[in-house]
């Protein structure tokens, strides 16, 4: 007898809780299908040096990254965008926009914790090819109807920034180290107000113009006011009043594809600067009591690290560890139970035969059947029939079948009705 | 710029050719929820001694091993069984049949050749806990139903044994070492009709049985018939009559499952000496033109060395690569096309509002719907609905819109039609 464990932060999930994870990224899956995304596979498996492009030492050092046997230093995929990066090199003739999504496992080596596992799924949804508008509020649209469709679309609300835009109004404010204040402003939520403060001096923002941007990166309301209040700080400046238009067009795309109302305009939100371009957004618990739920955004700089062509990119990789913390406070994680349509149960061995019968024939209708496969007695047929959560037992005997009939007998309610052999599957479909 | 290849023997599936992939698969997955099956979710790492307690050394050289950055010998998982075997014996309190499927990626670092991935897909399906025929019937019956609905059930056979029938009847012959009979069995398949004689002189079999084991393993016919034949061959011999029974009860059970023409007895079916302990199984090409589809059988004695519990089992591991050469000869393999039912383009960007709104409309009736994100003119979205084939692209013009109406473009016949607004998402789900 051995007891070998599954490695620490990697998860075995048994068909009760599966069939609920099932349900939730086939939501996912779904809505990014309806909307046009395409499914792709790619390795789990990828050079190393495909990471390194793009990944800071820290991603580097938390990856499984190892020899294989060729020689060959590889790495198991802790993300999918880089994978993309080089789909989207590798194919000159797609036709844009180039809209993918994908849900698979990737693997990071980090310290265990609520939240951070070692294997985890997540669904990459981006759109390469576009600089639009219309492709941002797409992105954003595809994550809204998900949280819509999975019944907590009231819970989540969505942060949206424009680097372009938080950058011009700085400029305009007459800050020229704008990133190394974007820098400080990524980190203001960690840090209380008059910490923030000191460390906007500390990167050189005069002191007459600190209360201006805590002014403007507190702000967080409805895209169409807060961009109008962004206009009036700037005025004259061309590149602010471009960055405020494309805000305000984004705004009316919002509002075409039905997720306005979910959306505020937030100039703190940053996601880092190494990476996104335009766009920023997260997802939020709108209560406040979780951690994001996943954030993306417009990285149009990216792909072309990776090849030849430059290609304009916006998406998200929706994770979902703390979506399933949420929905699970909202009573919206499905039920972990199992389910099946029909358990046929066959009275004695002699109708083991017609039994099987017409599992198969319901089978082929469709539904989910199953069938004594032990040769127990009727009582354990039912037992077995209530762990699966049968809806409906069709009792198979020897003298109901003399007659052309079956029992049916439905498991909530107990009652039991006889019906000609012939109507069994019209009934039960 | 750089250009970095994906891994030898690593694929990226594109689009248009997963969308086949993933109706194949579905086919399988759903066949196997119909059966009652449930979905279960595994880690793709392991601990390298959960592959070493069954496989032999020539496995473990071909799998992906490392050190992960804790210390521990951990391997990518090359086969689910050993997985299964741990998850099984984790749950005291599972309650049998235990039936299970899972469609993921396996890893093992062999020579690439045609149908010999490093990355590829497995779908497992087993029976824990039941040692019965009706079990080992129903996951034959799983895999012959796919082939029925993949349509190409004309031109799979399988291949059915067990070995404790071949055991039995060798025995029967007087022979005693019937392991290392077995074993040269096993290969003659690769052998001359001499060569395999020779080989059997050379295990010790006596030239006046050699015949007999010749014939006996040359048999290939319908079970009930050949069954009988070996009943005759040992009347007198209990373990020989037991088996025959159990065969013969095998029989029935894939009458009543209704797949009895696809099944055909040949004793001749092995599959190693390692680790099946009754019923084994391969799905071949009926025509012989290609290696075999799968295989699988009864192991019983597998899941008792990962902990406390014996627990009899049977199933197989479905691999997709001669299934795809098979689909593809037949004209079978889904089409490696996008689909798409609605494309609604935009005549003007005043209208691009409205448009996004008919787009969200429609997509919540479930329909997968494009619309324009780029701001091209109309024959850029008519070439663009082109190549993704939408069924119909819905126009979007100011004009039409006055008067409260679309049109409505059938894409293959070309004919449009003007539709009232209000009947839009009517007539188009």
């Amino acid at each position: 007898m051995t007891d070998i464990e599954s490695l620490k932060g990697f998860y075995d999930r048994y068909p009760e809780e599966f069939a609920a994870w099932r349900e939730v990224i086939d939501v996912v899956e779904t809505t990014a299908a309806e909307f046009g995304f395409r499914e792709i596979d790619t390795p789990a498996v990828e050079r190393r040096e495909l990471y390194e492009i793009k990944s800071g030492e820290e991603l580097m050092d938390q990856t499984y990254s190892f020899e294989d046997k060729g020689g060959r230093a590889v790495t198991l995929t802790p993300e999918q965008t880089p994978t993309r990066a080089r789909l989207v090199q590798q194919r000159k003739d797609l036709k844009t926009p180039i809209k993918w999504y994908d849900t698979s496992k990737r693997w990071r080596y980090e310290n265990v914790q609520k939240g951070r596992d070692r294997e985890f799924f997540q669904t990459d949804i981006d759109v390469f090819g576009i600089e639009s508008v219309e492709a941002d509020a797409e992105v954003i649209a595809v994550a809204a109807t998900i949280y819509e469709r999975l019944g907590v679309a009231d819970r989540v609300e969505f942060l949206i920034n424009d680097r372009t835009l938080l950058e011009s109004i700085l400029s305009a404010y007459g800050i020229d180290n704008t990133e190394a204040v974007m820098g400080v402003i990524d980190d203001k939520e960690k840090l209380s107000d008059a910490e923030f403060r000191t460390e906007l001096l500390g990167v050189g923002v005069s002191s007459d113009i600190v209360d201006n941007v805590v002014e403007t990166t507190s702000v967080r309301g409805p895209i169409r006011e807060e961009v109008e209040r962004m206009a009036a700080i700037a005025p004259d400046d061309e590149d602010a009043q471009a960055a405020v238009d494309r805000m305000a067009d984004l705004a009316d795309a919002l509002e075409s594809y039905g997720v306005a109302d979910a959306c505020k305009l937030d100039l703190s939100i940053v996601r880092g600067l190494a990476y996104y371009t335009g766009l920023v957004f997260e997802a939020f618990d709108s209560e406040g009591e979780l951690r994001a739920l996943f954030g993306g955004g417009r990285y149009d700089d990216l792909v072309g690290l990776f090849g030849s062509q430059d290609v304009p990119a916006v998406g998200f990789a929706f994770g979902y560890s703390t979506t399933r913390e949420l929905l699970k406070k909202e009573g919206e994680w499905p039920s972990e139970a199992l389910s099946t349509d029909v358990y046929v149960a066959a009275v004695s061995d002699d109708v083991r035969e017609a039994a099987l019968g017409f599992a198969s024939e319901l089978r082929e209708a469709g539904l989910v059947v199953e069938t004594g496969l032990a040769g127990r007695g009727l009582g354990g047929q039912f037992g077995y029939a209530d762990s699966i959560n049968a809806e409906t037992v069709l009792i198979v005997g020897q003298r109901d079948l003399e007659n052309d009939e079956v029992t049916v007998r439905d498991m909530a309610s107990g009652d039991e009705e006889q019906v000609p052999v012939e109507d069994v599957v019209g009934e039960l479909v």
